[in-house]
């Protein structure tokens, strides 16, 4: 089969250690460190997110929020806490979610007289409350008093925060107790408002993902095992990473009437009749930020999608002595306000340290071209540029006002390769494949990737077996089939 | 004294009852609920914040955080859980804040039998964590290690998020449990460079409320006794509300090393030696909605400053019959994209409601201009216009050029008036007295506003006492009389 990205056996020292081909958990983590995006916390289970994950998770909600805006969302803010009676109010949501959380039993803590502090036993709540797994009960309930009529509809509400689910096993970005999302939760007159809204947005999660974070995936339909608790139909848009594994990106939910008969979502329809809303809910998370770097990260780092880096320049100047030093930053300064006049994200890395340091600081964080400037390229008005995705062999040296000017195409032309290596990767990984038995001798032979099988497979008594031996699930049910065949992936 | 912006007796109609003379309190909760910019939920002590009032604090924050990085500051975002030995590690903090806490005690939740849902014993945590009432301490463990030597110094982080503190006793923006806020946490070498950080950021508060928010208030620093829990030193701007009472709307500590101490804030200084970095923090909330609403509403509710404000100008299509719907809304629209073209934000008010309710609407929203499109405006050419701050007065027809063109002076104008009321109305309301007897009988005879007095009174015996009888704190020692005078006050 094609295993994408190869490393070549005999490639010489690579700026991570271990590399994706010896172990691929052990790279995506050293990764994490090299580019100083995030790390475990003291807090079990929940992670800082440090400032250049943060401003990467930052671009990625300035340029998402308009989108939702413009489609006629609002943002708001609903209480962290929900009291513990809301979420044993819908069956299915509580089976799913009720289990583990953070729960909040007391108001107020007292000294131990051993120098520590306890929960005060005078102060235990009457009622617990949970620390948001999720927010549709607790948004359901304003909707229960904010909708009365029709004209009240739709009601577009998003939030932008994080929640909490306890986690055992956490892996930075992508499994931690406490993440970060935005969670959309919407009010329809009918199901054919609500189905609408669940493929709007996903189509908006797809543009965003293909034209911002460069990566391509699966859009479809969950199967009734894998659907959100409580929802009529999941949607989703599952990516495939470097290792074969899946990663689903995003989802939307049609939860039907369940959330507005358990929360009591009533309208006066057009003909006076009152009449339950359909909801959906729908999300990212800060899991993208650990999809963008198994799918597009090297045995050198990660690699920035130029659309939403932090960072798309970084100048790094060059000095052999100190008489060079004043005219070369001189240079860089006069090139970072140009650049910044034109509206890209430009640094120049002047720390107190060797530049070949700086040069391997810029591509372990995956900045998306660098450039070089030394004495020689001040002399000749030149920069020397190097574009991350392609390392050293796209070196080359321009005029400054030929770089200024290229530069957007530059940038276009790292967002399109990236976009296609992830097509690339995503067929690669892809077999077509008819019977069980086929699945069975091609995960028992090592195949990696996901299987697409047809859709008839999972009544097959057979399956269950399969996926428990192989660790598959199934995924999604792709668009592009029109429901014949089902995705069977093992999964983050 | 003076009593600025006092209710005329034989006033007409206000759109809100209570009116601020009759019953302030009152007054306010009936601002918020009628310009719909939040509401109580169902977690005690903890609100919803609307959308009209999210888009409010998203304006606040998209001014404000640019200046912040421009300053050098990185976003970041550290765990909502804090483990409750941090919280003990910094005595006087602890003292001061670990008090009324959220406490996790446990991490699952299980049936009760009953159909319901209760923590699962089984699933104590070995150690408690508190909701986050401040991070200082969390985010003081990751400087320890993150901050090795000087040339890891400034280190200067920031995080927009919510915190929480168990209130009893709750009002919308101004004390609920959770609240909305930004915290810096900021690490330097030495004691000069935290002050400077304090003094700095405190200035940008400074120009933030009066050249944005459109409010005055003191800049200043806290007596002994008002100090954050742990500072050396806290900076405090302070603004006083339509009924005369304080409230302080952002502050600045210098926390000095007690943080670095506890925490192990260590760093290699110039000369090679191990020493303690001088931090500090900072932090304005969504309290400051609560000031603006009490220092500009008036009868009619809400007034919101224009640079602030989430919608600039509110369109009013009046149709008298169906005739002419299409080409009033032509016009709307077509005047909606132009004034959106140049950057306003702007809204066409097109609910399925009589014109008079959406006048009203804009009013109690605070809306600072209001834009009135019959046919005859169409047929000329022309758009009513008028002020939300002064109301049916200055109502006035402009052609529509001549009305895009002058509306960047109407809300400079409308800017510059708010915030001349607010320095009037701090004006009004600061007494300068010399004696604890003078602040006695000002009180005594029910004077309304704060009072200014000799710092040296500080040590008087008999302060404590009078601050008891009349509920005043000292607020802050104003930087415009060189720390000779101290502000005492009511305060929110």
């Amino acid at each position: 089969m094609n295993q994408p990205q190869k490393n070549t056996p005999k490639k010489p020292m690579t700026a991570i250690t271990p590399t994706r081909e010896d172990d691929f958990a052990g790279w995506y983590q050293a990764v994490i460190k090299s580019a100083d995006l995030a790390e475990n916390s003291p807090v079990r289970g929940s992670m800082i997110v440090k400032p250049y994950g943060w401003a990467l998770w930052e671009n990625m909600q300035k340029t998402f929020d308009p989108w939702l805006k413009d489609y006629g969302v609002q943002n708001t803010a609903f209480p962290l806490l929900i009291p513990v009676s809301f979420l044993a109010k819908e069956a299915q949501h509580v089976e799913g979610f009720a289990k583990e959380c953070a729960v909040v039993t007391h108001h107020r803590l007292e000294a131990d007289g051993k120098g520590g502090l306890i929960p005060s036993s005078k102060a235990e709540l009457e009622e617990p409350f949970v620390v948001r797994p999720t927010s549709e009960t607790i948004i359901g309930d304003a909707m229960s008093r904010w909708i009365q009529s029709y004209r009240d509809l739709p009601l577009q509400l998003n939030q932008w925060g994080s929640v909490m689910r306890w986690e055992m096993r956490t892996r930075l970005f992508l499994r931690t107790s406490e993440f970060f999302w935005h969670e959309g939760h919407c009010a329809f007159e009918d199901d054919a408002g609500a189905t609408k809204d669940c493929l709007t947005i996903l189509d908006m999660y797809e543009k965003f993902f293909r034209d911002y974070l460069a990566f391509d995936g699966y859009k479809g339909v969950k199967t009734a095992e894998e659907r959100f608790p409580g929802a009529d139909q999941t949607y989703a848009f599952e990516s495939i990473m470097q290792d074969g594994k899946a990663l689903q990106a995003a989802t939307t939910h049609n939860l039907g009437t369940n959330f507005a008969k358990s929360c009591g979502i009533k309208y006066q329809n057009r003909d006076g009749k009152e009449t339950f809303a359909h909801t959906t809910s729908w999300a990212f998370s800060t899991r993208t930020i650990g999809a963008l770097i198994m799918i597009h990260g090297d045995d050198d780092g990660m690699i920035m999608p130029p659309r939403i880096a932090p960072t798309q320049v970084m100048i790094i100047p060059v000095m052999k002595d100190d008489t060079q030093t004043s005219t070369i930053l001189d240079f860089c300064d006069s090139l970072t306000r140009q650049l910044k006049s034109k509206g890209f994200s430009v640094k120049t890395d002047n720390r107190d340290m060797r530049s070949s340091d700086k040069m391997w600081d810029a591509v372990k964080k995956g900045i998306p071209v660098r450039i070089e400037v030394g004495a020689r390229e001040v002399e000749q008005g030149q920069v020397t540029c190097v574009r991350r995705d392609l390392g050293k062999e796209s070196k080359k040296t321009l005029a400054v006002h030929e770089f200024v000017e290229t530069l957007p195409q530059i940038l276009d032309q790292i967002h399109d390769s990236l976009l296609s290596k992830s097509t690339a990767l995503k067929t690669a990984y892809t077999q077509n494949l008819k019977t069980l038995e086929d699945v069975k001798s091609f995960y028992h032979a090592e195949g990696k990737g996901c299987v697409k099988v047809p859709v008839s497979l999972l009544q097959d008594t057979g399956l269950e077996a399969i996926k428990e031996t192989y660790s598959l699930t199934a995924r999604v049910m792709p668009f592009e089939d029109e429901g014949q065949t089902v995705l069977l992936a093992k999964a983050y």
